[in-house]
Formats: structure tokens, sequence, C-alpha cells
């Protein structure tokens, strides 16, 4: 931490943040410029923070320098870590498919999406049984009845299943269904959300913040941390910004970035960024090339009557396209597509 | 709602979307142009939404008109309300100041706090006893502790009081102690939230999300609306822009915006969109001045010990400042300063 | 300025980033810390910027200090300037009101517009004759035919001409015409524009990039005071933000905050940040309130002709508003409204 | 075109509507709906826009439908166009690579760039002699010295040179040495500029604004075509948004949408979007993959002592994972790495 002081800040003003910051256990280097006197602040960084040096006499800003989030850092944790997910791995060496309905609407339907999402070389189920949704006249999911059919679903076809929850007090329920929670864009700082789902015990898929910067992601991935849970994958998924042609802006340098300062793994979502079908699969092909570690995307056997995100999911003409691209692609970035593990009793994959 | 068709649409493309819409109990007017044909549709606008129109062969794109908000909508409600808080409006004829700590952390901090407010002119006690913090490690708020802190300053001081809540679990427990509860930017679509919110029976401080337009800002007040809880005052508090010579763009357009939009108050918040003291005064007279119903400060008695946002907290030597603007701004746009409700005897809450 | 080490860096790394600096006449103080250390610089800034610190070996970031601008900086010219066009003062202590057409098309419009600004308070005459427009297919202005009817109303009401100026190349011809040149928001970056403004001779209205930071909006400003010209005035006109609903989204916090680094005067331009009628007479009451120098308004006799933003021009009906807004609400900021320089006999100019 | 009237206009105020689009030679077709009233425009849409139908009584709004493009259109193109740069090809089916230094400093620096950059792939060499600089005291390019210096590093390597012009009046004179002008981010809207290039009679590479939307990059491409110019090859390079890992966040979903509107060649800047080499390489990966018909790549011998932008350029040991990638990729989306034109005897240039 430095702390800049002011033009006109007195030797006063500089002793004033020299004491207090030696009063808390630090240290602090005081460095006199012609201009401006800096201090450079040696300690306990979250101490710090609650000296509110940014309110003394004299101080002109204060400049934080260690990242906020430990457990998730990559400084202390220099290894890139892998998940499994119902025993499908994502993280370094892999690239998973992970792939299904935006929304759980019928039996038939969640069980033709999750073919046509295997047979493109998808190893991991999506589907979302609780919707947040922008209008509160909007279909908002099928609830328990949804997670039933994910995990009828995931019987007959042995993929592990991905699904959102939406409030604290579901996570219990979710869990119970689930191989992995998704904890969704308009949810990315719904603390008691992320507390919730780091005492779950099932690993945690956490979008980000369609505002939020890579830090504040990281710091959401810490309050799961913090509970114990470090099978954290983080999914960017776009970001707000002022173009319209498309529903997000994919912000693909987040993934190389994200993981220079975690060791989690990092996937993307081409659907939701995106927002249209044409561009789910350049999209894919950018985010595998870029390093991704996974990728997630809708499908839908019947998008024109789906009951949410129709124009963004894939049809079968696409999969065969997004079959190959996930084969080609991965080698070239040092990766294989993930396969379904082997040990997968009763209900095995094809 | 407007279907936009593709150049190269056929007919049996075109009358692809007259029937699906006619089907629906829906009326279309096509209109052939030189270079493309429109249709116009005619009928519930929430049905059409399910159609997925804009799956169909040859649609190009498809426009919504309606505002998709009906009962926070200025539409069928022209006159703007008047939310009541322990008997003190918020609306149209009057300015309100609402004032107090950002954190509840003693209770003499919070009685100094309040009374330094009431000193100004505030009528409405603002405290966080719930605070959601970007960092694991940051100070959460004292919970229910910090709620009988705001209750005893009620009985000492008369001013109801406004508190935020963070989690659906916990607006049962909030709303035994607070006269209003507060929703937060973060939580701004949290649906759960925002739902037990509306069933609660207290009147809501709804703040715009940093990331919200004003469309979803209004679509998250029809979630607590729809639960039969049409008592909501609207707060803009800074959304984030690319400018980071404030903590958030302070958007003053938005308080003229949403009170043509909506019928419900808006206020706005000059501490949190700011970040900074030296911002607060000049940012309440730009939003007396553009016309919001009342305005949010953050005060404290000694901000550099503040567990929480002390930068941006008025100290007693601004609060002479503070006094005279809420007096004399208001009757230059037609309202008067709010007064504490008359039948307050001996400093007891209604 | 600091020098940030990565946490990995050796004490070989550290001894050559202090080597370099002081082999460029600069002093380093090395702060070790637990986690890292930090290095302060102290010397030329400018210098240090060209040795490219952030590219050696070990160096983890690089933290600029001063501000980048001199000339127009406050911290070397602490009170805050006046800058006088044609005798028309703009700065503390005054609230100009600049208004008229948004493009000048006749003789008539001009002079009506020029008529209606002058009897709303108005003191100095906006109007475009080269007009910057996103479509090559848009009118584009008069040019210098356009100027000339800016002189001739000058003539005629004593009101001295801002109007822009969109090419270095036009430079001289405009300010052989005008009072003030104006240089536009798509213009924010036009460094040879900006030189040759600052060449001119004339003082120069500056407005802020729609998507330019404070910061950047400042090194422009030294852009034309490099080259001599401190007559500047900076003019807030909305940044580009994800929200819709307005054209642009006012930043009304940049007032302040530009007056607090800068010692120019900071005006705003209500009509086009909103981009809507409804919203100028708010928004100016808003920029007045803030502490502006100035507002400047587009007004047009007959706005459902005009060949420019037409939707966002004040008329007639209006003007009778503005008139007592920017009379009342000055007084409340320690201002008065800006009156004609009274060394203006007979229509002429000073 | 379409207009929507507001809930309560009258059948006067419709009826206003209709004539004066008749009375402009237009069709307007009018659909009554329950809630609201809209009317087709079907004729002129520029005719449209200036009859300000915004500012009719009872109009709520106006949505425009056509592209305001149309040269640079693929709706009247649909084929996509490849541009040639002295003999180079950029466009569909192939992948150019164009490397070299951010800044053109020595001819020693810029040969030795050159030749780095051409062992890696590239057969189009970039190099800056004139800066757009943020501030008036950074390094602002050799000038003309500098387009000298590009020539002969062209006489020596056989790469066609493409560097930036900055003014309209310098048009000519880089036109006369360069094989192609590049338009920065920062004058993506210097309309004077613009036309300039258009007329030059030399190929132009054109880049987004950092605040530009992909329509306004497409109009300011319509203005150089508008003036008998269609070489124009559209250069993503990331967008101004809240984040600040990045310098910019490329917009990658910008290549196949803006692929999708314009049939001009669309590459991508991925030295400039992240600002930091580490990034350089990901970026490209997801450029080529995404589809993009070229990079174009910062490549400096020494960057610790670059004049501009260091801390990006690649150096050599970089280099060789370039040339593998360039040419790996690809073939995976239909491409080839675009090879030197053949009629290059002996290293020089048609």
């Amino acid at each position: 931490m430095v702390v800049v002081m002011a033009p006109g800040a007195t030797e006063a003003d500089i002793n004033g943040v020299v004491s207090l910051v030696e009063t808390a256990g630090g240290d602090a280097f005081v460095s006199r410029g012609v201009e401006r006197t800096i201090i450079g602040l040696v300690g306990d960084v979250q101490q710090f923070g609650s000296l509110n040096l940014r309110s003394l006499r004299g101080v002109s800003d204060v400049i934080r320098i260690s990242a906020p989030y430990k457990l998730v850092s990559r400084e202390n944790h220099a290894e890139r870590s892998i998940v499994r997910v119902g025993g499908v791995p994502v993280g370094p060496g892999t690239m998973t498919l992970i792939a299904g309905p935006c929304a759980v609407e019928t039996p038939d339907q969640t069980l033709q999406a999750a073919q046509m999402a295997q047979a493109a070389g998808a190893t991991l189920l999506r589907g979302g049984a609780f919707k947040p949704r922008t209008s509160p006249y909007a279909f908002q999911g099928l609830g328990e009845a949804g997670l039933r059919i994910l995990a009828d679903v995931r019987d007959e076809t042995g993929m592990p299943v991905v699904t959102e929850v939406v409030d604290a007090a579901d996570v219990e329920l979710v869990a119970s269904y689930a191989d992995m929670l998704q904890i969704g864009t308009r949810n990315a700082q719904n603390f008691a959300l992320l507390q919730a789902a780091g005492e779950s015990g099932k690993p945690v898929m956490l979008k980000r913040g369609m505002n939020g910067t890579i830090e504040e992601w990281l710091m959401a991935a810490e309050y799961i941390a913090q509970r114990g849970n470090l099978d954290i994958v983080l999914c960017e998924r776009g970001i707000r910004t002022f173009e319209k042609a498309t529903r997000n802006t994919l912000d693909i340098s987040a993934v190389p970035v994200a993981q220079r300062l975690s060791h989690l793994p990092v996937i993307v979502d081409p659907s939701h960024s995106g927002g249209h079908r044409d561009l789910v699969l350049p999209l894919t092909r950018a985010a595998i090339a870029v390093g991704a570690d996974g990728v997630i995307i809708d499908v839908h056997p019947h998008p024109e009557t789906a009951l949410c995100d129709g124009p963004q999911a894939l049809v079968n003409g696409d999969l065969r396209e997004l079959a190959k691209v996930v084969r080609a692609l991965p080698p070239l970035v040092g990766r294989t597509l993930t396969e379904a593990p082997d040990a997968v009793p009763d209900g095995v994959p094809a």
C-alpha cells in the first residue's frame, strides 16, 4: 500500500500517517520528492484498510498493491487447479464442453437436448430449473420438478448436471440434485448465496457479473472459498458496454487475465454473451483458441418454441460443426476434448 | 410490437408470421416497403413474447413498443405517488432528507450521527446493520444487534429507520425493526429478495443496479409491486462507467426520466455516487435542483475511524451548509423540506 | 511515480530499476515489504516515462502519481480563471448562458433564435456552420455562408459568437468570424485541430470526448495551452454509457471534479447530453446548482423543421421558464447571471 | 421507418404524420392497436429523417429500420471483398499478418522489426511516423523522416507499408510514401480526415473508435467510400469499458458482426487492445479462430527502450510461437496465411 501525500502536506501530516501505521503494527517508508511525498506501507493490508488513511489531513491518495483475494489467487497457489464435476475434469490439459437447454421445460425436451449435446462431445449437462428473469411476467423455471427431470436425464445419459441456484434458501435443495451449482451473473454479488454455495459441498460455476470487474469476480470466488469450497469454475459470459449489436460484449481477454491471477479454471459462455445463434460457433472457436478450460452452450431441439433465450440456442444443424470445432481446436492449444469418465455404471453414456 | 422482415423474406415467411400471431389471438398488419416489409402486431404483448418470433424464417428483428412494466408505470397511474415511511412523506411537493451513518457501529456513534442528521433537517434515519461488501474480509455489519441500536435511536430521536436487507431469509427479521427496507445496488436483480420485500408489508427503497438500465430498475420495482407492495421509493446512486475520477457516475438525468416513466418517488444518493466528501454537497444541490423527491446522505461523527465508507461521510463542519441547502433550494422547484410528522410527541415514533 | 516489483523479483531486478532511474538523473527509494518491494521515484516524471520501466524484469506495475498536465492544472495556478469572450466573462462569480440554434440554416432562423436566446438571458450566441455528422448523408452545415450569417446576427444583437471548427485547415477561416472556437466531442483527441486552435488567438470551448476521461479532457486542453492559449472553457456534454434512455449520460460530477483539478471554467451542455427537450430545463437547473460556470443550450424558432437535433431544442414556450431558472438559481451558489458587457453601443460587439 | 404514437395520440395527430409523410412522397401504413397506434413508412428514409417526425404532436418514438450505410453494406454487395495492399490481399480465404514497430524510431530499429515480422510470416509492414498521443509532452513521431525510413525498409524487405495519418492536411504526403493509410481510433469520427483518405487513391485501414458502435464504425467507412474509395479494411482494436485489467476490451464478437453487416475485410489488433505482451498471442489465436481476415501486431527489437507502447510489443522470443500460430490456425477456419505476392523479385515491391 502506498500513501500519496498532497502537494501542500506538512511534516505533521506526514508524521500523522507514519505514526498511525506504526501504531497499527506496520512499517512506513517515507520518500520525499520535489513535488510530493509518498509513503510506502509494509504489513497487514487488511488492517491498514480499516485505518481510513484516505481521510487523514494531507493525504491525496491511497494506492493498494497486493491482490485483495488470497485463497483463489495464484500468488499463493501457483499451479492451475482442476475441478472435478461428477468425475468430469475441468481445468488445464482438457477442454470441457458443457451443453444443454437454457431452461428445463419437459422431460422430452431435456432428454433430446442432452442427447444432442452428448453427440456433439459434451460431458456435462446444463439446464435451468430456477431462472432469474428481468421481468416478473416471464417464465421463471419449473423449480424442483425441473431438478427431478435433470436427475432423470442424468440417469439416462450419464451426464453430470450443472444447474443454477438463485436464492441462498434453495442451495440445499438444488445441491441434493445437482452435480455442480451455477451462480448467475445477476447474483455475482449476492453474498448470502455465495456463502451458502461455499457450504454446499458441491462444485460451483461462478458467472462473472455483467458489470463486474475481474477483481470483483475473484472476490466473489473468495467468498465461496472462504467457506471451505475451492471447487470453483469461473465463467466469462460477457459484460455490459455501450455496444448494442450483441447482447453483451464477450470479454475474451478476461480468460488469460483471470488464469494469470487465479488458479481456478476459466470457461466461456458464447451463447449468452453473443445472444445470437450465428455468433455461437465463432465465439466458441475464439474461446478455445484463447485458452479457455471449457465452454458452456445452449442447445435446444426446437428453439422456435423455447420458453427462454430461443434465439441463441444451437439446433441440430449446427451441432455437426460444433462437434468438429471442439475436437479440432483444443490440440492446437495443448488440450484435448474432455472424455466422459469411464467409471460411470448404470446409465452409461454413449 | 413490430416485426421487421429481412430483405429477402418471401410471402410464405410473411404469412408464417401473420398466422402465428393470429393463432395466438393477435392481429397483424403488414406494411410492404420497397426494401423491407414490416408487420405491426396488436394484442397481448406478453403472449407474443413467448412466440419466439425472432426465430422464424425471414424475420430480421422484433421491436417491442409498450413498456414491459405495468404496476409501476405512469401509463396506468398518471399521478405521481407519495410513499409514507413511519408517517414521513416521500414524493411530489416535498424534498425529504434521509441521513445517518453508512454502517451502525456503536450506540453512541449511531445516536450522534442521527442527531447530526436531524439538526441538518433529516426526518428519516439511515444506517446499515447488514452490509454487502465486495471483500469477505471487510466488516459485514452488526446484524440484529445493529437493528436493535437503530430501534433505540429511533425511540430517542423520533426518526423512522431505513436499513438494508441483503438476503430474502432476513426480510422478516429486518422488517420487524425497520420502517423501510433498503435493497442495495448489488441486489438490484436478486429476485428472491425483491419478492420477499414485496411481501414484507414495509415500504422499500430500491437502489438502482450500478449496471442497471432505467428499464431494468423499473422491472425490479415491478417484482416488488407484483407481490402487492406499491410503497416503493427508487434511489439513483450512480452507474458504472469508464470514468474513474468518481466512484460511480451519478446519472442525474435518471431522476426526471424515471419520474416520467413511473409514478414512484425518486431520490438520489450523492454519497455513494461520488464516493468523496467534497462532492456530496454539490451533488445534493444538483439532485434537489433536478427535481428529486429526496436525498440520502452518509454522516458520521468521526469518519476517520468509520468501519465503512468513511471518505464520503459528511462531518459536523459540513452540516451547517447542508442544512442551508436543503432549505433554500427546494422552494425553487416547487417543494418544501419535509418536516417531521406532527403526531410525534416527545420523540416517540408513530 | 511508484514501481511495484513482482513477488518473485530478485535483488538484481531491484537494483536494475534503481540504477536505470539514477542514470536518468532521478532518485529511487526502495521499500522492502513482506510480500513485495516497492520503489518510489523522485525526479522528472516525463523522463521516467521514456524509460519503459514496465518492461524491466521483475517489475509488476508502475503507478504514476503527479498530474500529467501542467499548464491547465490547479496545482500551479490555484485561482480559478475567467475567460472573456468578446467581452463576456465565463468563470467564477458569474453564470453565463450561451444559446442559439444547433445549426445555422437561414439568416431569419438564426436571428430569431438569437433574439429568443437573448430574451432568456443569453449573452453569447452559439450556432454551427460546420457540423460533424455521423452520416455522410446528413446535413453538414452551410460552411462560410453560415459564418457570415452568424457575424451579421452578432452585428444585429451584439452577442459574441461561439461556433464549431472541425478541421485544422479551417481554423483560420473560422477564427476570422468567430469570437470563440468550439471543438466538438468527436474531435476531443484530434490533436492537429487542438494545436491549430491553440495558435488561433481566439478563446476555445473544448467539449469533453463522449468516451473521454476527465484526465484525457484536461490533456486535450493542455495541447491547446501548450501552443500559448490559456483562454479555454471546458464543456461537459455527456458520456457514453450502457444507458439508452438518454442520448448520453450527463456526468454532472465532472463539473466539481474538473474545477478542482483545473483552473479553467467548466460549463455544461444540457441539450446534447439529454437529447430531449423535456430534460433541458431539469438538467440546466442541476448544472447551475452543481456550480457550473455556464450552460450552453439549443434554441430554435421552429424545431419541427430543424435540420439538426430538433428534438432537443427549446422553443418559445420553454424560454420563459429558462429565463426564470438562470436568474433565480445562480445566487444560491454565489453567482449572478452574466450581463452583456456595457460597452455595446448600437448593437456593435466590443 | 416506424412511427410509434403516444397512448393519448388523437386521430388528428395520426393524420398529421400521415399527411407529412405523403407530402414528402412516402407511403404511411397505420396500424391501430388497443394501446397504441403505429405507422409504418415506406419510401426514401433519408428524406423522412429531415421531417423531424419525432417533434410532431402525439409522436412517442421513431424507429429506423434500414441500415444507414449503403456502399459498405452487405445488403447491396453480398460477396465479401478482398482489398489489395501493394499486391498483398486482405480478405476471405486468407489470413494476413501485418506487423512492425508501433513507432518508427531509427532505420536500424525499423529494419530489424520488419525482418522479425517477416520471419514470423508478416507480408505487410506497420510502423508509425505520425503518432497521436494523449499527452503533448509524449513522443509524437518522426514525421516525414519516419516515412522515408519506412520506404527504405520496404525497398529492403519487399513489404508494403501501412502507416497512420492524423491530419487531413498530411494525407497527400503520407499517401506519397505509404501503400495503405491507417486512421486511428482517436480519429474515427474526424470526418475531414476520412474524406481526405477517401480521395487519396490508397487503401485505408480504419480502426474502430474506442467508443464507437459497430454502426458508427461502418458510417465512418461510408465517409471514405462516398469519396470513391472502397479499398477499406476495418480493424477492431478494443473498446473502452469499465474493466481496467486490460488497456481496452477487445470486442471479439465485432469481427463476425461487422463481416455480416459489411462486405469489407475485418482484422484485429491484439497489441493495442490488450496492452500487454502476455495477451498478444492468446488474443491473436482468438482473432484467427473467430474468423478475422488478418491481425496487426506490434514487434520491437528492444521494447525496453521503445519510445511508444513498449509493454505490448512482441520480442524475438515470442515470434517463433507467433509464426506457428499464424500457420496452424487459419486452415481450421478455411483460410491460409497470406504469402508475399509472387511478383516480388529480389525483395523489390511491385
